[in-house]
């Protein structure tokens, strides 16, 4: 049993970044810069824009955190978005998601220029993913696609189950996995909350991808021998016997599933900190060959 | 066994449009416009464009060809879809694939305007459809999903296993067929050439689309009893006894499958007529609520 061990390729993947900014430098190319816009004041989209920003000054980047408050208007922050869609210093921005009740998220997405559009939720970026043309793919999908070429995980031919159609997981998963390409070329079911026999069709799978949020969702039971489990479910799990009251607990039930796999992604330390890679690379990618 | 008879489907869906376009005139909006653009003199384009530009006339939509020499330039068949993206009488434009290969057919498929894209080719199309927003559906796949609606062909948490990945049939497909909707809510399994084992895979599945352009390639010991069966295939066989001296062939062996099948489409009389029906629905959507 190999463990994937994403917070390892994350820091490997940043500091090859980093190393590639200097190099950028020393052409005389632009520093790439990534900005992000916040709004309003919930603790876990604070805590994942400012794990961004970290991120962006460890690889050397420029970053520019736009906050405001959360009764802001749809169309002040579609102001905003042109304004960060007109600035050629930002090579790319994103939205912290969730934004505020008031405001439709999917026209803010849409407003945000698809040569920009480092987090890839854009129809432009989501419709280029699926004819395989270049573009910025989604955060999470990104990173595990990562995983798997980095640990050279054997996907040509190999059944691949998604489970969840998220539209930024399981169903973005569910066609970089099938496309041709390396990885890539898996024949992939995709399944969701209306399939039924779902522990049929995980025991055929030789890659299984969980990405539903209920805590060890998956079981040994519905896992053949040898099999690649990615666990994308990341659930706070109250837990009084922890400092904070809470554990991180994932989809798949660990302790018992891992000994029959062949590659298995930890929780936390798998694909999460895989995300914040993709999206440093998306942003050198939209920076591609400016000068400074 | 039932036959989905895409000829007469396409027909009811036809004069259905029809008196919808009739009844738009008498409220004073706009009569639906429809242009295509055909550049060389090939054959089977040229017979594809003309049924279309026929079944506008029969529809009561307005219908424009804008037809040019194989030695077009690409720049100046830039210029014609820009004109007619800005042509406010136009509500919606196909570009007749294939083109010349000197002409790079992504970028004039990138230039058409998203909202007048009735191919549903646009990548911000093909996005929006992944991410299940109102939008332009390809032909085929529209169709095939109209079919199974019109026979109301059981589809909520059924296996359907789709054959072959290409982007205007097999991969739009296996999206329209997972999303949450009716149809749809499948547990879809995507398969292509590198697929192992794929007739262990059939035999499981309720639905099986198959889009391969391989004649008589589904056999009936790869189908279970009781299937829905769709044909997606048109090939030209060699067929003395034949006026034409051709027989058209689909890419199953229908005369074995057939008898146990609970829907199966003929070919031809199939899926092929339901396409042109999804363009004039698409056209439809364009035109929306646009005064006359």
């Amino acid at each position: 049993m190999n463990i994937l061990d994403g917070k390892a390729t994350s820091k490997a993947i940043q500091q090859e970044i980093a190393a590639e900014v200097a190099e950028r430098t020393s052409k005389g190319l632009k520093t790439p810069h990534l900005a992000a816009v916040l709004i309003g004041a919930d603790g876990a989209s604070q805590t994942y824009v400012n794990s961004k920003v970290k991120a962006c000054e460890r690889c050397g980047f420029k970053s520019t955190l736009v906050q405001r408050p959360a009764d802001i208007s749809e169309e002040e922050l579609l102001q905003i978005v042109d304004d960060l869609n007109n600035n050629d210093d930002i090579d790319g921005f994103i939205v912290q998601l969730p934004l505020p009740k008031h405001i439709n998220e999917q026209s803010v997405v849409n407003a945000i220029r698809q040569s920009k559009d480092v987090d890839g939720f854009h129809p432009a970026s989501v419709g280029k993913m699926v004819l395989n043309l270049p573009t910025f793919l989604p955060a999470t999908p990104y990173g595990i696609m990562q995983l798997l070429e980095r640990y050279d995980v054997p996907t040509q031919g190999k059944h691949a189950v998604v489970i969840g159609r998220s539209h930024i997981v399981g169903s973005p998963m569910s066609i970089l996995l099938s496309k041709n390409g390396a990885p890539g070329n898996c024949t992939v079911t995709l399944t969701h909350s209306r399939t039924k026999n779902l522990e049929e069709i995980t025991k055929t799978a030789d890659i299984i991808v969980v990405a539903l949020g209920v805590p060890e969702f998956l079981k040994a039971d519905m896992v053949k021998d040898g099999a690649v489990v990615i666990d994308v479910g990341i659930t706070r799990v109250e837990d009084a016997s922890t400092p904070k009251g809470y554990a991180i607990k994932g989809d798949v039930a660990y302790d018992e599933v891992a000994p029959k796999c062949s590659f298995i992604t930890p929780v936390p330390g798998g694909v999460g900190p895989m995300t914040i890679a993709s999206l440093l690379k998306n942003t050198l990618l939209a920076a591609a060959d400016k000068p400074a």
